[in-house]
């Protein structure tokens, strides 16, 4: 639920406070009355930060020394696999307090990621009507919008007055993640519209829903993928989006804090992945070295195998390089121009891509438009790089290092540029066109280029 | 200001409609009445997500044959550079209508991108109370809070009882940008809390504003940078975010959809950055290919120039290399990996420095858990590299690009993951530690590593 703040928190601090790495070294030094301090007197936010920087049982320890009001409010906004330590110590009656505490599809997201014996706990402990809902909720797909819907929605029918409206936000709001955004349906549920609430206070107590409800508004289908949904809820300004099923009947709304936690997941795990590495799970500061490495080690051995191809291809012109060993000096230079101007067009495209300004169907216009960049910052470079090859050799060396330059760097535009859009129409994730991908394919082939333009200009 | 939809809009779009490249189309063939067609039965974002993408003469032909009920909502969403285009075709009161129909704080950024005499038209022609506001709101630094909040805000005070409040939310809401986030003020507009709208219709109406009002929210200073403000928003979980001055007097409130685009706008530059170029400005298929190829110019010369230290480690090499021709076999293999580990490790912690996982002050931490991570990598990549040595070359030569390789990926991995949080301690954005930029520096040191390795174990 979005929970703006909480009572009782005395500092009013107009921006990040720095001293959150206290916690961690008042636990760790066992300094438990000043820990209890800390906890009391800032934000719970930065509660929850805190305790997600620590390990495993420090943060449980941190936990522990929370008063139970503000308890609560910090174990709903834990990262999962603390939630999971704090519950692992809980018995009884505490246990089911704050399994229940949480909202539907906060519990259901947490339990979606729980060893299935401790999931299977946490369901029996819950009243039927949670259990049902959460059960529901589970049901989706991992990462749809169905898993991110809040179910608990007050609904409204079009021939309500705006007073029997407003009466019945007031009667049932309470149990609502939301009353801003006022679903209309009709009488098979069918989401017909929208009311936000302001236009029900706004307007004459005489007038009806029919009159303010904005029909036609975006939606989402349950088993949509959540990021879609958050990408359309920022692209149409909504805060709120329903959710309906294949019968466009209204199942609950995405809000817009779970938009927001959406769209941070899905921009994470893109940057982890055009870095060339698995997004980590939990907080860089609390996972392992070991795990770090783990989400590394995959694409650095794929793509070492296909480095072994640069072996090979500077093997097969190994005479070549023997005849003229001033060629071998260039090699870095000209490869790793050709990964960087690759790095920018990928980039560029796979972000085009994210927030929908490049559609599959544009790869023709991409690909003119990453080529002509190519041609031109090619052009520029190359010149430079005879201006270089000069200084370091003769002016044949010279010229065919200026000549594949330019050839590279249109290579490199364009496998960066294309390639993102090719993966979105296989349905594989653009971001994994990374910078690592792209400057190991043109590392292969600019090198490539390179002994095949040398073999021809230098006859060798 | 936050409009979900608009009314008269038939198509009940779920997703995405595929058809918007057609627009471009229908103008470019002068198939006017079908695109006028096209332009009332699609949403409002997708009829500006369409005139975004097509170049400014076509952009501003297509926005005339909007019905003007419609032209006003896509007008506030287009691209500051579409808005100028179109603004520039106008006259007299339809100009004035249309400038006067932005939010303050839209229309005030709009103006910050305008050259100086198409602002102060704008400016003249404004009433003298927009005018003020707007000329307020351009007095904070581009890209600040202030810039952003809007100042139109419904405001309480704790004695007031609940009825009072709703009454005034009702008689000054139609004005406000929104009414959701209610700031409380003392008598010297000093912002003491906020409350919910939510919670003044769900109490009793005897209540008072001092029994609901949430004391010490976070809030942020105008002049504080708009980013930080609208992540400490998704840290908080807050809708609306209360702007104030050095003196905590309420200035306004940060909206949610203005956060939205606040952070879509920094995770693109942050994007382009990480690839190693500028950011476009506007959207990427409306700018010139001359214009893609200036953002990704000036780094690539400068690198060039800093790549040009490889050709001289290499020179200085020269002998050796000579010697052991073998040894240029594995030169892109090598400094290839070094820069994958090295963008791995600078993604992962520019990523964690934006969304607050990691603090510079975390410095020590992070240099010790990049160095044990690279550690991990470089020996398990190093055996692996001994391999390829053995099979392309001597016992002799493997050794040396295993152990180089080892070196390598330390190097990668500290290089990466150091240099955002030094960024950041400098005040540089640490996104600007791109995978060229690593790769770059990796390239030339490993190099040196590498040589220095064979000359020592190969004693040339």
């Amino acid at each position: 639920m979005p929970q703006p703040v909480t009572h009782a928190t005395p500092p009013p601090a107009p921006h990040r406070a720095g001293g959150s790495a206290s916690l961690r070294t008042l636990v760790e030094n066992g300094d438990f009355a000043a820990a209890q301090d800390w906890l009391v007197t800032h934000q719970v936010w930065e509660v929850v930060d805190a305790i997600d920087r620590m390990g495993a049982v420090d943060a449980v320890a941190a936990f522990r020394l929370l008063p139970s009001d503000r308890a609560f409010d910090v174990f709903e906004d834990l990262e999962p696999s603390r939630q999971q330590a704090v519950l692992e110590v809980m018995r009884g009656a505490e246990f089911s307090a704050f399994v229940d505490s949480l909202d539907p599809d906060d519990r259901a997201r947490m339990l979606g990621e729980l060893p299935a014996k401790v999931a299977r706990r946490v369901l029996e402990g819950l009243s039927p009507s949670e259990r049902t809902m959460t059960a529901t909720l589970l049901g989706y797909p991992e990462d749809s919008a169905g898993r991110y819907m809040t179910p608990q929605v007050v609904v409204l029918h079009e021939r309500l007055t705006v007073a029997a409206a407003l009466a019945r936000v007031r009667e049932r709001g309470a149990d609502a993640e939301t009353v801003y955004t006022l679903p209309v349906v009709d009488a098979e549920r069918r989401l017909t519209g929208v009311v936000e609430l302001r236009e029900l206070l706004l307007t004459d107590d005489a007038a009806t829903v029919a009159d303010l409800v904005v029909t036609h508004p975006p939606r989402v289908r349950a088993t949509e993928p959540a990021e879609a949904a958050a990408r359309l809820m920022a692209d149409s300004n909504v805060r709120d989006l329903p959710v309906v099923d294949a019968e466009d009947r209204l199942l609950g709304l995405l809000t817009f804090d779970d938009a927001d936690e959406v769209i941070e997941e899905a921009e994470t795990e893109d940057a982890a992945r055009q870095g060339g590495a698995r997004r980590w799970e939990g907080h860089y500061m609390a996972v392992s070295v070991l795990q770090l490495a783990g989400t590394r080690a995959v694409w650095l051995v794929l793509l070492l195998a296909v480095s072994l191809l640069t072996v090979t291809v500077a093997y097969g012109f190994e005479e070549a390089l023997e005849e003229v060993a001033a060629l071998a000096l260039f090699i870095p230079l000209l490869i790793g121009t050709g990964g960087k101007v690759g790095t920018q067009a990928s980039s560029a495209c796979v972000r085009a891509l994210a927030i929908g300004e490049v559609r599959p169907s544009d790869i023709a216009r991409v690909t003119l438009r990453e080529a002509g960049t190519g041609l031109l910052l090619g052009t520029g470079l190359g010149v430079l790089a005879i201006g270089a090859g000069l200084f370091f050799a003769g002016l044949d060396v010279a010229i065919v290092v200026g000549v594949s330059l330019l050839l590279i760097c249109l290579l490199g535009a364009l496998v960066g540029g294309i390639s993102p859009l090719v993966a979105r129409r296989l349905g594989i994730d653009p971001a994994l066109v990374s910078a690592p991908v792209v400057t190991t394919v043109v590392d292969v082939l600019g090198l490539l280029i390179y002994f095949v333009v040398a073999s021809l200009l230098l006859g060798i």
